[in-house]
């Protein structure tokens, strides 16, 4: 499946498709508030679904419409007064689309912070959601329904950066070697998990700097760091280590490690 | 050769040593204003060194010394300040240690913000710069004794990503595809080099947001981003592509790739 923004896209896609004897299915991808890829308007999308619908070798599938730039709001009615607007703009361009006879297989659409909004639209069906699978410090920290934060409601967090206490020469801190080259801190630092006691407070290239107050880390001790963006530290790292009850189960792959573009 | 900077990791270090029938070089890290690892105080150096150099296996090589916290301050003369603290810390150390009979071998420390700094003071006999070789967009916005930016004086960029526009469905944006996947931003957003008509404004996991207010580029064009930050942005990525005179002259992996710890 492909996603197409463009109609000059559609041409192209069709000669590569036939080139190659095969078929593409096509999404139309429309910006519902992200302000990355896709068209704005049911116009757009009718235009290019109608010419991906005519073109040899390619099969107009759906929609795609992720509204990425809403995931991380706190508060949930801030969230649900987003995706309404995407939702709006979705049966728009649906309902457009349903009277040239182009009836979308896939509406898709959805992450960790909206995905009960999406899924109970009644037009999206098929979600996105990634991070609550690992959930991250970010993440934890925007509140559900209830006004509790979604790591420590709906899910927990599942993975962590295992760091181990480097220096400890001054008193009131901690060195520990989790720096820049293990985690991405772009949504802000990590979380020492299950402490209140210390806290990470800066980050270099191959140290974090762990605030100790009472002094009560030790050179050796290892802790658990809560990512604070689990997307972009997950793609750093060659292996998952799955642990359970304490005890090393599995070791996975990344499989998409490196894949950056 | 190691870096120590508790008392205790002497012993430990000796033991190993032994175990394994091998001798160890050891520096002292000293903090001379990087708040990371490192004793501060020409005292506590001596203690370290003592018990290095009356410890079985371990041979006392000298002193680390590396100011990593001024580097990427803007003015040369609040650079040089910070270095002149950290070079009087360094000759307090090393005469101390003299005064017991211990000759620091070497000398270590300087970066690309601050290298003739300590190579001119007379007592640092090792550099540790490394960033000047690749240079990026936070630090190339230093300024050196002239006031001019180091990327623009002693130094070019050499360490770029190529990116690609993948959409441009709004007149005044452009969509790439560098995201935080291919890059780490903690010290800036990247900068698109050779144009100042266009400005990469926004990164997420797999997209990058360019402002292309007079439209000007175009799907498929290929930009080059200077990335904010070289260090935790060349460690993602599994090759460079050597580039001379536009023609692909070389491929090196990145040997140090996934070596997080």
């Amino acid at each position: 499946i492909v996603c197409v923004d463009d109609i000059d896209n559609v041409a192209e896609l069709s000669a590569a498709a036939l080139k190659h004897g095969t078929a593409l299915e096509v999404f139309i991808e429309m910006d519902v508030g992200a302000g990355r890829c896709g068209v704005i308007g049911a116009d757009k999308v009718v235009e290019i679904a109608k010419a991906v619908d005519a073109a040899a070798g390619l099969k107009f599938t759906g929609i795609q419409a992720y509204q990425g730039a809403m995931q991380h709001m706190d508060l949930y009615e801030d969230r649900k007064a987003k995706i309404d607007i995407a939702v709006d703009m979705v049966k728009e361009a649906v309902a457009a689309l349903e009277a040239e006879g182009l009836n979308p297989e896939l509406v898709s659409g959805g992450g960790t912070g909206s995905y009960y909004f999406e899924s109970t639209s009644g037009v999206f069906n098929e979600l996105q959601a990634g991070s609550y699978a690992f959930m991250d410090a970010d993440y934890g920290r925007i509140l559900d329904e209830n006004g509790q934060r979604i790591d420590q409601g709906e899910w927990e967090n599942a993975f962590f950066l295992y760091t181990q206490v480097m220096s400890h020469a001054k008193a009131d801190k901690a060195i520990c070697d989790a720096g820049l080259k293990a985690q991405s801190i772009d949504s802000g630092l990590p979380v020492v998990y299950g402490r209140d006691d210390v806290e990470y407070i800066k980050c270099s290239d191959e140290h974090g700097v762990i605030a100790d107050p009472k002094g009560v880390l030790k050179v050796r001790e290892k802790l658990r760091l809560v990512p604070g963006h689990c997307d972009p530290t997950a793609n750093i790292h060659d292996w998952y280590v799955g642990v359970r009850g304490g005890k090393v189960e599995a070791l996975w792959p990344v499989s998409a490690r490196g894949k950056a573009y």
